[in-house]
């Protein structure tokens, strides 16, 4: 019969868009006996936790608490959530993840309606506007942070008009919370999902959500108490007779909302290592202070950038959407991508990403997020990489782009 | 603005029926730096892991690898995989966890069939398959081990009448595996799910789940490749048009093999710290060998429930049927059993369990599993009851069951 080794992970430096390195401390924190779920120890956690979600996604929400998977759970417990069977749902697509959206909601069981945008580019808030008034939509949902392509998504006059036309906006911003601005109340967004493994350097597990009191309107309408939990003052059901009851048990935010109420009412055994993970990790964001932080992250971006326009490189899509945390890199004509990547990691431990569909191929992604957004790490990739492509043939003045980064500190 | 404290929990002896106490050498796993989710020394660990689960489900399954969820995720992933909408579904019940399966299953659209047997015993095996007989359901979905009850169903004669008559069986082993045996393949089972946070003792967050080649046939013709991956090498859809296709992204099982096979096709980012968890419980399991962890597992029920009735206290439940993992014992008459709770966490660290629905404030349930199933934690615990019992005005004879656990072991 095989047997196993003893783990003894190499040490990485993790310049890809998710997941980053993770701070030390939130490592440690994962390592502390556990607590049982009702234990009112763990309970005050859970609390806590809400509590510092609510800063860093910048709402007064009342609900504002993670979802016991990796980032698409959350992406998928708001949208079965919310979307009935037969609602109509608007997705301006702009790379893969806007794709996700379409999937999700369309097993969801909604009409989709879809807009697309030339990859590398971001939408014109207007045209999305003028779709949402001609098509009106019960559900906008919409990508803030494209990682498959490095851009960002303005989203405040999509939010106004959503909420003139009493429209649910749903966001994904997985790849930009904690790394970039997310105002969640000043934009008008009704639904927000984060993302652990990028900008807030926990490791990939938990997507903590918020949602204000539009959407819970419409969980309520559909809700249901679990059966083995009714008693009669916890009654089946609170929901309308006319709305659809929710088609996940998992992902029910009515159910959930429950159980991080002072309800306490039991439904999954929450993921305790995870809940210490993802607390720390916001505690050590919040200690830093949300504009200090992404100060850092454009910081470090343009060292990045100009490091590598010094090496003679070009970088992929429009520059007025870049996002801060992602850049992307076009792969020099005849250069075999996926070898640099494998050198890359194979001789001096660090990975960055290949992309997906189109641009498969076509460039490298290089993450600057949370933990790994540092000066170490962009001085260390920049003179690896270009000792890795001089291995690949291509001219690069030797010294250059770590000169031009050391300019920009 | 409020500030949070340092992460600090208590040390705690958990016996309650999950989540556990966890070994040391799994918190110090998940304390190890991060791999990115493709780097090949991660892709390894995963590989390691299904080799790993396909010993401990005692199966030659080829598919047998973690859901990324607690453990009604794997349960969820099971059902919305395998059910389509108007399949029917026979759920037989005997407590709180048959009524989440015969929930899940409704939400999935199932048609459903259930039979109840009183709380406290389980079924006649003949009684379930003369039902299979009569109903000829798509599918039977039943519970192994119901901790709400502290029952264990016998499953081998049920799981050969499914393969005759050709019903897929989904068992919900999510308390029983790796502290009592769970016979995959012997005992003719289609899906197995087990849970992490209980006989596994690892923290919650992954559900492990296997299952046959009768159930991949039926995802397969399911099956669609998630939008934005789709490329002329992988199309749209393998899958049969009178096949509805499955109603989740997150839980789609013909998409996570996908993922945890050699193609490596992108789905969710995986679970890095837990994976780890995952890997490092099962391989301590595997070193201290199956039948040497059941043989535990047994010999602390036995000095439990020796420690009890020496205190004079009543056991729940038929006994022919008693889940060795779960002791229930009925509340004495007068007694507040959530006082005594409160007490024996609050003064002596001590965590065991209350009950749901019909039983609640009648019984409480003790744990054994995994870690906490230890002669210290049996000894320390019937000690601390007797003490609370005693203050709580039960007149306990001092010493007693100490005493006669110490003759058990």
């Amino acid at each position: 019969m095989k047997t196993y080794a003893e783990l003894a992970p190499s040490p990485r430096t993790i310049l890809t868009p998710g997941p980053v390195e993770v701070d030390p401390r939130v490592l440690r924190a994962m390592s502390m006996p556990i607590l049982g779920q009702f234990d009112p120890e763990f309970t005050a956690l859970m609390n806590d936790t809400m509590g510092m979600l609510r800063q860093l996604f910048r709402t007064n929400n009342e609900w504002a608490y993670p979802i016991d998977g990796t980032s698409r759970s959350g992406l998928e417990a708001a949208l079965v959530s919310l979307i009935e069977p037969g609602d109509k749902v608007l997705v301006p697509i702009y790379g893969r993840f806007g794709y996700l959206l379409q999937e999700i909601a369309e097993r969801c069981g909604a009409v989709l309606v879809t807009l697309e945008q030339q990859w590398g580019s971001v939408f014109d808030p207007e045209e999305v506007i003028a779709a949402i008034r001609k098509e009106r939509p019960d559900i906008v949902a919409i990508v803030h942070g494209e990682t498959s392509t490095g851009r960002i998504q303005p989203l405040a006059d999509i939010g106004r008009a959503c909420r003139e036309l009493d429209v649910l906006l749903v966001v994904d911003a997985v790849a930009t919370i904690g790394g970039v601005p997310v105002e969640t109340d000043a934009w008008q967004l009704d639904v927000v999902v984060g993302g652990a493994q990028k900008c807030l350097s926990v490791p990939s597990g938990m997507a903590p959500i918020t949602y204000n009191a539009r959407a819970e309107q419409k969980l309520l309408k559909r809700k249901r108490v679990e059966r083995g939990l009714r008693t009669t003052s916890t009654p089946s059901s609170t929901s309308d007779p006319l709305f659809a009851p929710i088609r996940s048990n998992y992902f029910d935010l009515s159910q959930l909302q429950d159980y991080w109420s002072p309800l306490r009412l039991n439904h999954h055994t929450e993921m305790t290592s995870m809940l210490y993970a993802l607390r720390e990790g916001v505690r050590i964001i919040l200690a830093e202070g949300l504009e200090a932080r992404f100060a850092r992250h454009r910081l470090q971006e343009q060292a990045l950038m100009a490091g590598l326009e010094a090496m003679g490189l070009s970088l992929y899509g429009d520059p007025a959407s870049k996002l801060t945390v992602v850049t992307c890199v076009n792969i020099p004509p005849g250069v075999d991508g996926e070898s640099v990547r494998d050198m890359l990691l194979g001789k001096f431990g660090i990975e960055i990403a290949s992309s997906f569909g189109p641009l498969k191929g076509r460039i490298w992604r290089i993450g600057t997020m949370g933990y790994s957004c540092s000066t170490k790490n962009v001085l260390h990739f920049l003179g690896a990489f270009e000792a890795v492509l001089v291995r690949h043939g291509v001219p690069v003045q030797a010294g250059a782009g770590v000169q031009a980064a050391l300019d920009v500190y």
